[in-house]
Parts: C-alpha cells; structure tokens; sequence
C-alpha cells in the first residue's frame, strides 16, 4: 500500500495512490482512515514531504564504504560504529518531491547528496524486541540528507552542514509493503547512475535501531529514522536534477540551485 | 505575561496565568487567541510542557565553566565554541512541571541536572538580525536538561545521554516580560541550593544564537532553543526532588525515581 501526503484545496491531506490514481483519505495512516470518493491523477497533484515527524532521527554512518569516504574527506580517521547510536537532523530542512534544493550563497562547492532509506514508524512503542520490531514500522519512504562538507568538518554540530532549509527532500510517498533484503538504491546526478548498492547492507540494521532505540526512548507515531548512506558522493550544483531511487519504493527527484544565481 | 500550556477535560488548552488565577484561552498565543470566561486556580490546574517544538534546539556547551567541568568529567580537554552552533534535543523527553524524572535501571549514578534558559520563538523568521532578533521570541521558560554522564562519553551521539524519556523536564510556564540581564538561575537539590549564576552569562546569548542560526535555518512558532548551563552539575538519585528557578520566570520542580525501585 501507498501513502501519499498531497496538499488539497490548499490544506494537506493524506491519501492514497494506486497506480496513477490518487485517493484522497478521511483521517491518516497514523489513525482512523477512511477512502473518500474523490479520485485523482498522479501527475496533476502536489506532493507534500510523506509525513512532518515529532522526532527526526538519523542514523549518520551506517555504511562501511561511506565511512571511510567521509573520514577521507573530513580528514580524520574512519571509526565505524560499534553500536547503534541514534542521531538527529531537523524538520526546517525538510523539502518535498520536486522541491528545489537552495544552496546558500556562502556555501563551498562540497554540497554533496546521500540516498537514503527511511524509516516511518507507525505506532507508540517502547521496548521493542528482535521478534516485533518491524511491527512498529508503517512503511518506508526515501530521503536525501544533503550535506555541506566544509561546515562539517569545522562546526561543533551539523546545525547547517545537514539542516540547512531545503537540505533534507523527502518523498516520493510511503510504501508499506517492502521486503527489506530486495531493496536497492540508485542515486542518479542529471540521468547519471553513480552509484546502486543493496539498501539493506547497513552496518546496523532496522531491527537493531528499533530495538536499541527503544530500550530508552518512545517512539511515536510519524516518527521517522533516516538510515543511512553507503559509498562515495560527488558533489552538487546549480543547475543539476539528483534523483534517488530505491526499488520498489519510487524515485525522490530534486532540482538544484545556489542562492542568488 | 504568562502562558501556560493546561489539561482541560482532557486535553490540552492554552491558557494565562494572573496571579493564581488561570483563564484558558481558544487559540494559542503562536496564533489568533481570545480569552474564555473560565477562571481556574493555579494548584487545581494540570500544567503540560508548556509547547511541544517543531524543532528542539539546544546550545550545548554556551558558559566557561560548565564546558571546563564537563570536559574533566568526561576526560577530555576543555573546548570553548568559537561560534554560536546549534545543537538538537528530542521531544520524547519532554515531561512537564511535577512530573517524574525516571532514571533507567542500567544507567549509572551519574544523571545529573543542568538548568537553563529556554527561548520560545512566536513567529516564522529568517535572517534575523542584532537589531529585530528578540522581536521574534515570544517568551521564556525553563528547561532542566538531564545527562548521564558515562552514556556522554561513550556513545556516539547523545541519544540516551540526554534523550532518554522523562531527561527534559520543562516549565512551569512561559513569561513573556523577562529582562535577560536581571536574571538569576539558581539550582536546588532537596532544597539545598548548589548553584546560582546570572543567567544571562553565556559564551554566545540569545541574540548571538537567533541571527547566526537563522542565517540558514528558518525558525517555525513554537521552536525553542535550550540556552546551556553554568557550573558544575551534581548527581540526583531515587527520591531526590530536583527545582531549577529563574528569577522573574518561576520554578521547574521535579521529583527523581529509579525504575525499578
């Protein structure tokens, strides 16, 4: 199944996608719903980011090719995680399908893309075990955790290395019926494939975030968990189109531009 | 004046206080509002967190010697920031005025206070600058920002350090005529003073932080940024009552509970 978010007569309102025809809902994935009798077309509506979270979670390094790409890059030593450790970027960021991302005019040129799976969960659970962890989980959308790689490096936090307005697409919708181990991800820069990795081949995996997660925290419903990215990014620039596809789930395509060209 | 966030047959309603007198209000005061005719007295009423943010920002290391104490504690070489960048905190720590903060049967003795500021921000704005900065924060509250202190040395993130249910407690209510220069933070344990510091005494103040911040980041109503704390930080054990005051704001008071005790 397929969850969309769209904006309808200038409100947002979930809905869900069968094929191309979009079927707008009473209510949300994340309570009571119910089909209304309206049906639209796929290309004629707008789609908003799948779901605005409570809590924004990211895993960071969770890739070991990437790891060592970013060390390189940053000039420190790669330090793969020993454990599941939780981040966080932040809902200013976040940018829907199609959205422009705006690098800001004092931004070097080390704006780089990160394909990611992301992980919506779908209701309030705490102490999740290995056996009914993926029972919490709604569905899964795709994410780009944009990153300036010059702020970094020298900032204390990612404040706007990762959270930079605009730096955080997310879309297309969210799909609910996904087999993890099948997934690939493909991230394309104007029609170029650069890199395709099976999504699934992460250092910690879904079930070990939930789980580890939830030995102390709460998550709730629309929370979502941004899981990663593997490999080397290249960087991006006014003009381009970075698209990233993972099967079975859809492709989350965005324009670029730099702020005051 | 003072906008507390209350239970009201079940749900949550803006409210202002007047002395002991609370009248609730329809709307918010991040929105159109009027006052009800409903008059309650402050001790029958439920306080909740006072706004649960879109985004949960926090400064972090932002007084000298609290970064030179947490960085003994912690084994490393105290760091001032030489710039104002922002941290993040999660709203599945958030409890309000009175409620319990539980520390997790495996974390160690070292869970400790820190009080602080907290900035409440009432409108959309971007670009801030020295001049209309405060002019888009609605008011203050106060935060109590619970650590562990062995989870902040060894984790790679602060997910559980700082993040762990029940570790942000928050309230009582928001003052909006606050004079940053007169304030005084003062830190009880069981009644015992530990600390008193001016509270305006930060290595990057509010101004600092809302015009380097909105350089990138567009704050949204109801946004809030946790200020930091001063001094050195003490640990709080089952049956402890934990009270951070802020002349002028009021007093965060929450009782301390070991799970499983």
């Amino acid at each position: 199944m397929r969850w969309a978010r769209i904006e309808l007569n200038g409100a947002p309102r979930y809905a869900v996608i069968e094929g191309d025809t979009v079927i707008p809902v009473n209510g949300s994935p994340f309570e009571a719903w119910d089909r209304t009798s309206q049906r639209l077309k796929l290309d004629d509506v707008k789609l908003l980011v799948p779901v605005v979270p409570p809590t924004f979670y990211a895993a960071g390094m969770n890739y070991a090719e990437h790891v060592k790409e970013v060390a390189a890059k940053v000039g420190q030593k790669p330090n793969l995680p020993t454990q599941a450790d939780i981040g966080y970027r932040a809902n200013n960021a976040l940018v829907a399908q199609g959205e422009t991302i705006v690098i800001p005019a004092d931004a070097t040129e080390l704006v780089q893309y990160e394909g990611e799976l992301v992980v919506v969960i779908g209701r309030k659970c705490k102490n999740l075990t290995r056996e009914n962890a993926l029972s919490a989980v709604l569905g899964y959308t795709i994410g780009n955790d944009v990153s300036e790689r010059t702020w970094q490096k020298q900032d204390r936090t990612l404040w706007r290395a990762k959270n930079t307005d605009t730096f955080k697409p997310m879309g297309p919708w969210i799909e609910t019926d996904v087999k993890l181990e099948d997934l690939v991800t493909k991230i394309r820069l104007n029609g170029e494939q650069l890199i395709a990795f099976p999504t699934n081949h992460m250092i910690f995996g879904v079930v070990d975030f939930l789980v580890n997660m939830t030995t102390c925290l709460t998550l709730y419903p629309g929370d979502m968990i941004w899981m990663g990215t593997e490999g080397a990014t290249a960087n991006m620039k006014h003009g381009d189109v970075v698209e990233v596809e993972i099967t079975g789930i859809g492709t989350l395509r965005n324009p670029v531009a730099r702020e005051g060209r």
